[in-house]
């Protein structure tokens, strides 16, 4: 055992996270796609079945949708998502296309009947990565969880997320690796990155422990030209699954118009990881 | 005004914090002090008056601590801070002092009578810097929020941070500056950093916007040694005030024991601040 | 063309980098190993043997072996390398194995008759990427180059150390992609990590030009058990070879001992590669 | 003393840099004030004048400028510096003022009759800071060198590449800290930052050794706005002095244009430092 973790062990902060023969995705790769935001009844439903179509495990789409600055005006109905509204067109989604849905919880406060029939696979947010209030009643549920990495969480952060959930006695959880702060000199050139992939922390996190990784490319690059290389090193290092955004018309996607990839670019991408 | 800011608040993104006149602390240099954590009603309360008697503005203490790795094992009474029992303590020390108190809060569940009765200026730890649900309970208060930056916020989610909480009618918010990730090399040398102090953020918020702006000294470096010297430089760039840790043993403290002051160091430290 | 990289040619700064149709390696993929430094005439004529039998395509050796403190004590004949011997071992090597011979020369004082004769391609290595008087008189060379990145060379940066090169009238040059600093919390769990891979400029550098690209897992990483899944990550993101430290027996390497892999690991990363 | 420095003393990697009494200016703070690049005489002399009449402690001035991308045509005599003429230039400014020449050598082969006359200390640029072959010819020289830190140096990279010009003989050396990549979400805000300040290096070394510091506050930000307050951060902080790039026209710069102050911004830094 790696001896930093045997400290960790030893003081009596990290173990159940180490434990053998945990949970596993049923399917590997997972791989989970959808838009950024669900924009309407019809976009979403739609989307779901092309993407089941394409080969797709899981149907992404932000019902809770936080933005950077707050959103003053709504957009006809969107602000910060659709929510109740949007939580019900991905119940939709899932009777048409059969996929599962993955959406976002931000607050304990939206645990409630609706949320908890309409998501399969709770994600909590990069902001979220580290509100101890929310892990913990997400560690008293029996849902999988996917917890995404904040925009630096570190090892030591991750195992200690990771491990707070499973405290409470849920043992479904996935990690999901994202962009990080810390690189410069690329947003000058490409405007839309804002993040480091750190691709390395895949193989770090299998030299430590065995829980999932889900990983994200749109969010760890913010452009789409380098998702779908991204997409095949994070498969090559080991990853058990990606989360790619997907729109079906990426320009005029309500948020992160330069990230999302098209039908094309996605099925080229899983053509590539099914034929490896 | 800058370009780039000029484009956020024509998209409507930003406006709220960029009025003039707006909210100022009383008196400045406002320098906060105290524990990581509450300890005990004795420690707190002896504390707190030779803090006062030291010439320090406010008693920070910890009742909610959370921490990266889960605690496990209650010390004493204490599991991630002494909870509803330190909050009754801090009153207590505001008695026996008159200081004011800083304390945190960790979620919207944990506005109640007490806390607000024993909480004069309430804290957002760094981790819930981006916890929207918490932010949007705190700007419908009429109480000066210190919201932290988190280990790696950047320009745009600190302004949009605070633009949150102004959104919501509560004009009284301070800016929390401490350490962020992205910085190597040091760790290996001196065991107990863990951050970059960023000090040019100081000066980059001044050109920006008037939110008042303390820094934190201690969560800047993680070294006690380098505690003094990175306050007299947050000073000179501009800041109003600071919050530093303090304990009467630090060696022995709960949480944090390379990065707590002694009483000594910090009266050098202000005796420096008020000679200026 | 890239907005910003448009700027720079209008301003005169870039345009030779970005002209078409330019050199390339004549086998790709182009597969460089060998240790850091070489040790002895029999230690690198029998591994050149063994590398070429592997199916490498050229043998790297260090004869001029810079380090970060000052090497006060010779090891036998070794002080920062086997400098004039270590050149003529090498050409020992390449007439036993016929493998072409990759080395670094750190000054233009080391452009003699010995070195042109020993070395294929001439390595630049990390500390002087931008050591200009090198570049200068590299750029006059008939020899192929292989520009390594500074441990923070920004885009600029490589796209005008390449330029500089190019201006001279050398067209055969490829940039060595390594790790760079700015990325923090792996060191104190994975000792010998230093750097951060930053594996996305593979896809970055190849949106902007057609600069043959070869990739250092090995100094990307520090470590060994992070090499082979690199090496496939990097190769998957577009690299046009690879650079990897090998040592027929790594615990006793000279230098770097967590980081060269063996013979079997190097077979494995090998194998993948050739067999997608 | 601290543990990982034992470690490496233990090792024999390094020593000298750490004796005691060793050589100081002879005059602290040591405030060096000039323009990034000598661009006339008239103009060089003029300004060298101006600053001395302001306090200033020595003149620097690029006789040799290297640039990002290679400049392919001249500035009138003007091609990466005046060049010997800038060196001549600089003798006209000392015998006119006073005042000692600060200026950079970029290859052990501008180690001239010429060079040795004109510059009193020697600045090992940011490009060359780990150029092993010009540190080791400085290290024969009796000339004060001024190493510049790479725009990443480590605390190790800093403290070896001091050793090498000691173990050389020389111990007339000082450190200029300058800034380093690694800190993103400056530049989109403020486009001329481009480097992060670090300026807890400068405690940081101040713990380890006794070598005088300089730091440099224009190459740590790249935005004259942020010059002033950053300056006297580093005084605050224990720096020996600063070099503060200042010109008579900032705006009509050969180089650098948003980074020179004025000699009205330059006199309220130095009243600052020197009433303090």
């Amino acid at each position: 055992m790696n001896q930093y973790i045997k400290t960790l062990v030893d003081q009596g902060k990290l173990d159940i996270v180490l434990q053998k023969n945990r949970w596993k995705f049923d399917q590997t790769p997972y791989i989970i796609s959808g838009p950024c935001s669900v924009e309407s009844e019809e976009m979403i439903v739609d989307w779901a079945v092309k993407l089941r179509d394409l080969g797709v495990t899981a149907l992404r789409g932000g019902a809770f949708k936080p933005c950077t600055y707050p959103v003053k005006k709504a957009i006809g109905n969107w602000k910060e998502g659709l929510r109740e509204d949007g939580l019900k067109f991905l119940i939709s989604a899932r009777e048409e296309s059969g996929l599962p849905i993955v959406s976002e919880i931000m607050d304990a406060r939206q645990i409630n009947e609706l949320s908890m029939d309409a998501i399969d696979v709770i994600q909590v947010g990069t902001r979220n990565f580290q509100n101890y209030s929310l892990l913990d009643e997400l560690g008293k549920l029996d849902k999988v969880i996917l917890l995404k990495r904040g925009t630096w969480g570190t090892i030591d952060e991750i195992l200690g997320a990771v491990e707070r959930i499973l405290v409470g006695g849920n043992s479904k959880v996935a990690i999901c690796l994202r962009g990080v702060v810390g690189m410069p000199s690329y947003r000058h050139v490409f405007p839309s990155t804002r993040w480091a992939p750190d691709l390395m922390m895949i193989p770090a996190l299998k030299e430590l422990c065995e829980i999932p990784i889900i990983y994200d490319p749109s969010h760890a690059t913010g452009y789409s030209n380098f998702v779908a290389p991204i997409s095949k090193a994070a498969m090559a290092l080991g990853a058990d699954g990606l989360t790619i955004e997907s729109h079906p018309d990426p320009v005029n996607s309500i948020s992160d118009p330069d990230q999302a990839v098209s039908i094309d670019t996605l099925g080229s991408i899983l053509k590539d990881i099914y034929e490896r």
